[in-house]
């Protein structure tokens, strides 16, 4: 899924996965907005979805089957405007770059409408890890698969 | 608890909503599954969108607008087989029952697939609350407001 | 930890274990108050808690090392009186039977004062379950261990 | 609380507030750790027992009473190693400075004995924001309120 943006518009050529999420009683504090540490939550779902609907790679079927994994070893976030219950979002995910055995993810979450302003933006490195406990790399990062490489950058690559 | 249900299949005269959820990484703990203290989040995430998709009265504005809440008083779920991260399930809402002031849940949580396996019931009793600090009866029960009642016998005679 | 109780004072001899908690933000929902389903996170961390300072058995060292878990079968709580962020509560856990694999706990949240009011009860079942994957029970219930079952009578008949 | 630390030794002139967290369940991921959105409550709860239990002014007090918020606008962390379910960490609170309107947080999550190794680093940007619907600067910023900078300044200068 693609749309058009706003203030933060990228370039035509970058692939984004867009995750709508209705802004539930659950994520909010008492201020009656999210949380947000729950952003946090939000980015990392995105990402979920992303593997399994846009690189057609389910998250579980990685941990799980291949034992890969992608801690977080760094993330950040900025808040513009709070986000209140009862609200829709679009959490987009852009894929800022890969290293060999990283991948860098940029998330902006706005209004759910197309054009919608800015709420927060935020950034997550994880890295490409080792879940075998048969491996003698365990819990140790590994090289990006081939295969996830390239349906990283075809994806890095749609309009 | 009781329901038409076969253990699967409602009969076709009772309301129905749901929800289908993606089981999140955030959702599940160590072993994998779904943390018991989230099917209750899940539980009240189908009550929300029950109110603004199938009774057409949206959770937030009765809350903020209207200035009433809906607090449990009794809640309880029994836990059939668990949930695994990476399924999807469908969180399926009945009213059971309503009073004067309170609304009775039923609840099942399934496999996704129609007819698919139960994975968890549960129950609430909410009570119909005035939030209104300048109301004289602010935190005391209110008999259910007319437009309220009537909407939710129509959901519970829809097939 | 024992107190003095209130209006649900258990007889003299029943074991008691106490996990205060400050109510902090995360906690609470818009209404200002702690989100139901939080409650049953702060019966399982009285639950985890009692398993490490009552028993002498750290949880985790149970199901990490010797693969024996305690999934809830059934849950269910009684909201009294909601409890605000920057309160303090305690929540009371106390053993009201068990079976041959299973544990039924009791617990009470209570101002943190003794004699406090209580907010809300709950209870508990969880069954003894078989986590080693290479044991011909996996994921089946297990009789109890008897050094397990020794320490609960134990605590069972504190004062 | 001050402690000896290690690799992150602060000058000996820098207050520390110091949260010790037992690392419970509901905290951890299916890989069984901490699941990193947690870390940003566990930085917030730092920041509200810091309010409460350093600067004599309890975070609840300020907002419900003064009507004054301190919401994040910047937060981000950094994650080295894992803590796992069943361990005790300890968050520690530095004031890095303090703006017109803003207050510049660290923290540093170690095992919880002295010189323990960090798990992980975190900073956030709070603003002071006015709360009063019926002020003219309703949810903006507001001039930090020269008690509280007085009390921020009284910790920053402690040993």
């Amino acid at each position: 899924m693609t749309q058009e943006t706003g203030d933060e518009a990228p370039s035509a050529s970058v692939g984004v996965h867009v995750l709508r999420v209705g802004i539930h009683w659950g994520l909010c504090d008492p201020a009656g907005i999210v949380y947000f540490p729950r952003y946090f939550e939000l980015f990392h779902q995105a990402m979920e979805t992303w593997f399994s609907e846009r690189l057609g790679l389910a998250y579980e079927a990685l941990i799980v089957g291949r034992k890969i994994g992608f801690p977080a070893v760094h993330t950040e976030a900025d808040f513009r405007r709070p986000t209140r219950f009862g609200e829709t979002v679009a959490v987009e995910l852009r894929v800022r770059d890969t290293g060999r055995s990283s991948i860098a993810f940029d998330y902006v979450v706005r209004d759910h409408e197309p054009s919608g302003g800015v709420r927060a933006t935020g950034h997550t490195v994880c890295v490409v890890m080792d879940l075998d406990p048969d491996s003698p790399t365990f819990r140790r990062a590994l090289p990006m698969p081939d295969d996830l490489r390239a349906r990283i950058e075809a994806f890095r690559s749609q309009d």
